[in-house]
C-alpha cells in the first residue's frame, strides 16, 4: 500500500508563533490523518514571502515555488482558512491566485500538474461564513485540478455576532471531531485510490 | 413628511399558519420601521401560487403579479429568508427569478421601475450561511434598482452544526435586536430621502 | 468492469418540450460520459410535481420520491443549472433542498445514503454567474455525500451583458467541449472506482 | 451643494506603472463622476506597503492607515477589482479585513466611523465572475456602513474561458459605458443626500 503524505496550508492572518484557530483545526485533520497512515506536515502561508500575483515564480525573492514544491510532493491538500467579513481570508484567495499557474502547466499524460491530489477544507471564524467559503476554496481547488472527497470540508463558527475563538473552546464539539475524522477517512481513501489509478490522459 | 410602507417577503419553504423563524425575525424588523412611522405589512410568499419564470405575469393563475403590485406599492423591502445548505432558501431565488422581469421595464424618466426603494436582508438558519445569503440577496436586490442603507443586513445562526431554532429561543440576543434596530432606522432614513428626492432620470 | 450509470438533473425553468440550454449542455456532457461505458438518462425537474420542504417525501402528490429513486440509482449526477441574477436557478437549489433530507439518512454501514457517488456541475447562462453557480452546488452535493472528480464543472456564458443563448449558437465553442470531454472522462474513473471500492464505514 | 470627493481603491496585484484593467474600468467611473461636479482620486492599493492584518494601524511600517484617512475622506468609494479562480483579488479582500476594524469604531454620534458615505462595485475580468466578486464586495462594504446606491455595480468579462483583457478591447461596450454612467450618477445622487443629512445617531 502506498504511503500518502498530507500539507495543511494553514491560511491565517497571524505568523508564528502566535496561537491560530485555523491552524488548530488544520492540525485536529492532520491528527486524524495520520490515524490512516498519511504523514503530514503543515506550513503557516504568512510565515513566507509570498508574492503578489498569478505566476508559479514571481521572482525577487519569493517564497512561493518552495511551497509549490510541498504541494507537488503531496497527496492531500488541508486548505484550512479563517474567515474575515463572510469570505475566505486574503491569504487563502492569494493562494488561489498562486496555484493559477498551474492550470496551464501539464504532465506527460497532457493533464494539469495537481491532478490526483485530494483537497478537504477547514474553515473557522467566530461566526458565521464557513459553507460560503467552503464553496469559495472547493471550487477553486477543483477548478486547479484537486478531487473532493465525499464530506470534504469541516468547519467551526460560533453562534451569530459572538466574539469567542475556536482555540479558546473548553473542548472540541463533538460534531466537529465528528466531521474532522469523517473529511480524513474520506480524503485518505480518495488519495490512495487516486494514486493506485490517476486519472486517464487528454 | 410623507409617510413610508414597508413589505416583508417572507421566503421560508413552510406555509401559514405553521411558525417560521424567517417570519419572526421580519416581525421583528417591521416592529422597529414601525417606531420610525413606517406602515408594515407582510407576506409569505409560499401562500401564494408564484409561478415559475422569469416574466412579470406568467399568466395560468399566477399570483406574482398581486405580490409586484405589493413591491411596487411599499418603500422598504425586508427580504427575509431561511438558509438552506448553506444558500438562500429557493423561494428567495424564485421572488429574484420573477423580478428580473423589472430590470427591462422602465418608468417615464426611463429609469428601471423598481428605483427610489430601499432593500433590506435578513436571514435565519440554524447554523452558518447568513453573510453569504445577505451578500447574494444584496447584490440581486441592488441589480434589479433596490438602494441598500448602511448595515440593511441582519441575520441569527447558532453555533455549528446545532439544531435550534430561532423561533425556539427564550428571547431575542441583545446584539441581534440592535442590529435590527439599526437596520431599521437606516432604511427608514433612506426611504425617506429617495422619497423627497429620487434618483435622477436616465 | 460495473457498469455505470449516469442522471442529469435539469434544472431548467423551462418544462418539456421547449428547448432548453442547460438541458442542452446536459447532453453534451452525458454524450461524453456514454463514450466512457456509462447508461445516461436525463431528467427536467420542472416537468415534475416536487412539493417544497426538506423531507425525502413531502406528500400530497409529492414527486421528489421518485425522482430521489433515480438519484439513488445512479453512479453520476450531473447537476445541470441556468443562471438567474447571478446565482443557481431557484430549482437548482429547491433540488438541493429536498437533499438535504438525505443528510440525516444512513446506510447500512452508518455512512450518509448518497455515498459513493459522483457529482459533477454544469452552468449555463447569457452572461457570468458560473464559477459562483459552481461553487454553490459543488459545496452542496459535497455536503450531501458525493464526490467531486477533478475539474468537475463546466459552464458556457456570453460576455458581460449579451443575450444570446447557449442553444443559440452556431457551434458548442472548442474550450467548453474540451471541458465537458474531461469531466466526463474524470467522473467515469472516478465513479467506477467508488464503485469498485466505496468509503469506509463510519 | 456641497463638494464631493470620490476615491478609487484598485486592487490589481499589478503594481504601477504597468497597465491594468481594474484601473482602467475605475477610472471610467471616475470620468462619469467628475461630470457630476465630483473631485476624484485613486489608489492602486499594491504600490503601497499596506500589511496583513485586521487593526486599524500593524505597524511595522504599515502603509494602511494613509489610505484609510484618503478613504475617511471620501463620500463615494469605488472599489474596483480583477477576477481571479472566479472570486475577488486577494487584494481586494484584504481591504475588507482591514476596514473591518473600523466596525467597531465609531463617531460622536455612536454610529460606526464609516457612515454616509457611498460605496459602488467594479469588477473586470477575462471571463465570468463579476456578479459573485460584487456580491462579496457589496455585503462587506455594507456591513462596515457604507450605503449602496440603485445599481451600485459595474463589470466587464467576456465569454466563458476566453483570454482577452478589458483594456485590449478596441472599445468599451455600450451596454458597460451606460451601467457606469448609471452607476455614477446614482452614486453621486446618493452621496450628495447623505452628506447633506447623514444616518441618525444610534
Amino acid at each position: 500500500m502506498p504511503a500518502l503524505t498530507a500539507l495543511a496550508l494553514v491560511c491565517t492572518l497571524t505568523p508564528s508563533p502566535a496561537p491560530s484557530s485555523s491552524e488548530l483545526l488544520a492540525r485536529l485533520i492532520l491528527d486524524e490523518l495520520e490515524k490512516h497512515g498519511v504523514e503530514t506536515s503543515s506550513v503557516r502561508v504568512v510565515d513566507h514571502d509570498v508574492k503578489r500575483g498569478v505566476l508559479a515564480d514571481m521572482g525577487n525573492g519569493d517564497e512561493w515555488p518552495a511551497l509549490r514544491e510541498r504541494i507537488l510532493a503531496a497527496d492531500i491538500i488541508v486548505l484550512s482558512t479563517p474567515i474575515w467579513m463572510g469570505h475566505p481570508c486574503s491569504v487563502a484567495q492569494q493562494v488561489m491566485e498562486r496555484l493559477d499557474a498551474d492550470l496551464a502547466e501539464t504532465d506527460a499524460q497532457g493533464r494539469p500538474i495537481m491532478y490526483d491530489k485530494v483537497a478537504t477544507v477547514a474553515v473557522v471564524g467566530n461566526e458565521d461564513g464557513a459553507h460560503k467559503a467552503i464553496a469559495d476554496m472547493m471550487q477553486a481547488m477543483n477548478d486547479i485540478g484537486f478531487s473532493i472527497p465525499a464530506q470534504g470540508g469541516t468547519y467551526w463558527v460560533g453562534e451569530a455576532m459572538q466574539t469567542v475563538d475556536f482555540q479558546d473552546l473548553d473542548e472540541v464539539p463533538e460534531a466537529i471531531a465528528t466531521a474532522n475524522a469523517r473529511l480524513a477517512r474520506n480524503a485518505a481513501h480518495l488519495a490512495r485510490m487516486l494514486k493506485a489509478e490517476g486519472y486517464p490522459a487528454e
